[in-house]
C-alpha cells in the first residue's frame, strides 16, 4: 500500500491532514521524535503512549552498529524498537553533512532501509548548508536528485522520500520542489535547513522554504528535515510544513535545558516548575535537578511540551486561528519575530490559498494589519458594486445626499451593512483604534476607491483621524463628525 | 502572629513575596481557590496538593447553611474543610453586591468568621459596581472604611483584611488606598472589580487598580477580588497585586468551558486536548466529554492550569521579564490588549519603582518601546556627561573630528562604548529595525540633546532611516554612511 496524503483542513498554508503508510495513520502536522538506539532516554512504546504516531530512527547508525545491525536485520525495527507505529528513516546523509564523507552508498542505505522493515525510506541525499557556494549547491542538488532517481528505480515510490535540497538559494530550492513534484512523489523533507535553525535564521529559513514549497506539489507531505523546537513550529506549519522529527527534546534533556513553548531555560537557573506534565507534576525544580533519572525526565518534560505544541497546531487550524498562534510564538525571540515577519511579507502570495471563513480575527498588534484576512479584504473589496455619491462613516452616522453609505471597519476598512456578520467583519474583535489599524482600513477605502474611478468618495472621520485619512486618501473629501 | 507581607523581588510593579498568617506561609502573588461547601468539586487537600496554600471561602454561606453552621462553629473550618494551609473568608459583601440586602450585619460576620477559626477577615464592606454614581459611591465607601474601623476595634488588626471600594473613580480609589494605609492595614483586597472583568473592561481595570495602589502603602500585601482568569493575571500582578481568589475553575467547569492561559474554550467545540494535566493526559477530548466526572476533571484542569500561571508569573518576577509575559497573555484578547496599553500608558510611574536590573530584555513588537526599561534609559541618558563635538553612530563606525563617539541600539538610543555590557544595551535583544524601534531610539538622542543644549550632535545613519531621523531630531545634524 503506497505513501498516501490527505489534507484534511488549512489555515495560511498550513494543514491538517492524514499521512498513510502501510495502512497506518499519522495526523499531521505531526511530530516524529527522533530515537537513537544506543540513547534510549524514553523506550518508543512510551513515545507512542505520549501520542507519537511516527518515530524516525538513522539507518546509518544501525548499519554501522555491531551491536544493533544484526538484530535490525533479522527482527527488523518495529520489533527491535518495540513499536508499531511508522518508523522512518534517515540514510546518513545529516552525519555526512556534519562528520564529512560517510562510508555508505546510496544504493546500500536505500538496501539496508528496506531490509529492516523502515517504511519511509529516505535516499543518501546531500544536505547543502547555508554557506556553500552557488556552483557547489548546485552541483549538490543534482546528486541528490539523481539519488533519488535511482531510489525510485531500486524500491519504488511507495515508501520513498525525495528530499529538497539546494542551500540557501531560494531559485535552488523552487527547482528542487519542481523536480521532486514532476517525480510524483509523496513524501518531501526540506533538508539542509538545521543550520538556520542553530544560528536563529529563521528569515532566511522563511525565505528557503516558501521557495521550496512553490516548487512542490500542494499535495505533498512536506517535511522540515530536523526542525522541533516548540517555539517555531507554528510558524514552520503556518508554511506549509507537515512533519517534523526532532531529536532536541534528548539533546536539551543532555544538557540540562527546559524547553517551554516560548523557548528553553538551563534547568539550573530556574526556580519553580509550571508544568504539569508526568515528569513535573509533584517534583520541585530542585527533586528535578538531583534525580537520579534527570535526563530522562527532562526528556520526557521536553517531549511532552513538543508534543501537544503539534496538537495545539492542529486544533489552531480547525479554528482557523493560526495566524493569532504564530503571532504568539513568533514574539518570544527577536529572531523568530523577524521570521514572522518574513512570512508576513508574502501575504499576499499565501492569501490565494488561504481559507475563506475562519471562526475569528483577534488583533494583536500592528503585524495583524498585513494578515491574509486583510489582504484578501483589500483585494475584493474593489469588486463591491457602487453608484453614485458614496459615504464611508467612521462613526456608524449616515449623513444626507449619499446613494451608497459604508461603515468601517480597521484594519480592513470599508463594508456595506448587509456583510456586517459576515467574516471577517463579523468576526473580528479589535482594541481601540490604533494608528496602524486605521492606515489599513484607509488602505482598503484606497483600493475601493482604485475599483471605482469616477465615483466620488467622502469619509466621515472622528476628530483624531482626520489628518491622517487626508493624508492617506488624497482623493477624497473628508469631512469630521461634530462633537 | 499578626498577618505579615515581605517582598523578596521586583519587576514593574509586580512582587515576589511571602504573606505569612497565623505562623503559615504563602508564596505571592498567589491564587486563593474558592471553596463552596456546597460543590465541593475538588477536595481542599487535594487543592493544597495542587500547589494552592491558601483557600478562601465565604462565611456568609456558612453562617446561613443549616448543614454547615453548627459544624463550622464545633471543629473550625480547617477540620471541616480537611485543609491545613491558609483560610480565608469572605463576609458575603459579594452575595449582597449581587442579590441585595443580605442579612448579616458587619459586627455578626466578623464574630463569624472569628469563631469558625478563619485566618483572613474581611468586614462586611460595599462593593460599588462601576454603573454607580459619585455620590452613591462616595457614601458607599464612607460605610466601608467605617465597618472596617469597626472591625479594627473588635478583632484587632492581626488577622483582618481591609477592602478598597470607590466604584469606578479612581480618586475615591486612591482615598480608600490611603484610608486603610493610614489604618496600617497589611493586606488590601482591591474590591467591586468582577463586573469590570466580567465586562471585559481590562482598560478601566487598570486606572482603578493604579489608583488604589497609589494610595496603598508598598509593603501592603494587594489581593484583587475575584480575579482568576488566567489570562489576565500577569497584567494584574503588573499593576502590583499579590493575591487572586478565583472561583473561576469551578465555575467555568460547570458551564463546560476549559481554561488556558491564552482564553477559554467551549469543551463541546474541541477536537484534540493539548495539556499534559493530570485530568488531560491519556484522555481523548471525547472521553473527557463523556465521563461521568467531566466536571470535577474539568475544575481540576482549569485549577491546574490557574496555578501553574502563577508559579510561571512568580519565576518571570525573578528573571525580570514580566513585561514580555504581559505583553504575551494581554495580546490574547483585544480587551486584554487595551489594558496592556493603558498600563504601558502609566510606564513613567511605573518606571519610578521598577527594578534597576533585569536578566534580558527581548523586543516583541512596537509596543516594547513603551516599557519602563526604556523610559528609564530615556530619563537617565540625559544624564550621560559630554562635551565637544557629538557623534551618534547607528552603524557602528566613526567619524573624524569628533570628541565624543556614541553607538545607538534602538529603542533605547544612543550608548556610550563603555556601557555596552550594562542592562539594557547588553541584554536586549531586538529584531531588524523597525519604525517604532527607531523613532524610540531617536526620542533618547531627543533626550541627551534636551540635557546639553549647546552641544553639537551628529548623526550618522543608514541611508533608510535618515528622513526618519531628520524628522525626529530637527536640531542634529544629519550624515549618512555612503553605502
Amino acid at each position: 500500500m503506497a505513501l498516501r496524503f490527505e489534507v484534511m483542513e488549512k489555515d495560511i498554508a498550513g494543514r491538517v491532514g492524514r499521512l498513510q503508510v502501510s495502512g497506518k495513520t499519522v495526523r499531521t502536522p505531526a511530530l516524529f521524535p527522533v530515537v537513537n538506539p544506543h540513547l534510549p532516554l524514553i523506550p518508543p512504546a512510551e513515545i507512542q503512549l505520549m501520542g507519537a504516531e511516527a518515530i524516525i530512527t538513522n539507518a546509518y547508525i544501525f548499519a554501522t552498529s555491531e551491536r544493533f545491525r544484526e538484530p535490525a536485520l533479522i527482527e527488523g525495527l518495529h520489533r527491535l524498537l518495540g513499536f508499531d507505529g511508522i518508523i522512518m528513516t534517515d540514510s546518513g546523509a545529516f552525519q555526512q553533512s556534519v562528520y564529512g564523507d560517510v562510508e555508505i552508498t546510496n544504493r546500500e542505505t536505500l538496501t539496508f532501509q528496506k531490509a529492516i522493515g523502515s517504511e519511509i525510506l529516505v535516499p543518501l541525499d546531500i544536505a547543502t548548508p547555508p554557506q556553500t557556494g552557488r556552483n557547489t549547491a548546485e552541483s549538490d542538488l543534482g546528486i541528490t536528485i539523481e539519488r533519488i532517481r535511482e531510489a525510485v528505480d531500486m524500491v519504488g515510490m511507495e515508501h520513498l522520500a525525495a528530499p529538497v535540497q539546494g542551500g540557501r538559494f531560494p531559485d535552488l530550492r523552487e527547482e528542487a520542489g519542481k523536480a521532486v513534484a514532476r517525480m510524483g512523489l509523496t513524501f518531501c523533507p526540506i533538508g539542509g535547513v538545521v543550520p538556520f535553525m542553530e544560528t536563529y535564521r529563521y528569515r532566511d529559513l522563511v525565505e528557503v522554504v516558501l521557495a521550496a514549497k512553490r516548487g512542490l506539489s500542494p499535495s505533498a507531505c512536506v517535511h522540515l528535515f530536523g526542525a522541533g523546537h516548540p517555539s517555531m513550529l507554528a510558524l514552520a506549519v503556518a508554511m506549509g510544513c507537515d512533519v517534523f522529527d526532532s531529536a532536541a527534546y534528548a539533546l536539551f534533556a543532555r544538557e540540562g535545558r527546559y524547553l517551554t513553548v516560548t523557548g528553553s531555560r538551563m534547568l539550573d537557573e530556574m526556580t519553580e516548575l509550571s508544568c504539569p506534565c508526568e515528569a513535573c507534576r509533584g517534583r520541585t525544580v530542585a527533586e528535578l535537578r538531583e534525580d537520579p533519572n534527570r535526563e530522562a525526565l527532562l526528556a520526557r518534560h521536553n517531549l511532552a511540551v513538543t508534543l501537544l505544541e503539534m496538537a495545539r497546531i492542529r486544533e489552531t487550524i480547525r479554528d482557523g486561528t493560526l495566524w493569532e498562534l504564530v503571532d504568539d510564538r513568533c514574539r518570544s525571540h527577536p529572531r523568530l519575530f523577524d521570521g514572522y515577519r518574513a512570512l508576513l511579507a508574502h501575504a499576499e502570495e499565501l492569501e490565494v490559498t488561504d481559507r475563506v471563513s475562519k471562526n475569528r480575527f483577534f488583533y494583536r498588534g500592528s503585524e495583524s494589519c498585513l494578515r491574509t484576512e486583510v489582504r484578501r479584504y483589500h483585494r475584493l473589496t474593489a469588486r463591491v458594486p457602487l453608484n453614485g455619491r458614496v459615504l464611508v462613516s467612521f462613526t456608524g452616522k449616515s449623513l444626507p445626499g449619499f446613494d451608497t453609505v459604508l461603515f468601517f471597519k480597521p484594519p480592513f476598512g470599508p463594508y456595506p451593512p448587509e456583510l456586517r456578520e459576515t467574516f471577517p467583519i463579523g468576526q473580528s474583535e479589535i482594541p481601540s483604534w490604533d494608528r496602524d489599524m486605521v492606515t489599513s482600513g484607509c488602505a482598503g477605502i484606497r483600493a475601493l476607491m482604485e475599483g471605482h474611478l469616477g465615483v466620488l468618495f467622502t469619509v466621515l472621520s472622528l476628530p483624531e483621524w482626520v489628518e491622517l485619512v487626508k493624508g492617506e486618501l488624497p482623493g477624497a473629501e473628508v469631512r469630521c463628525e461634530p462633537l
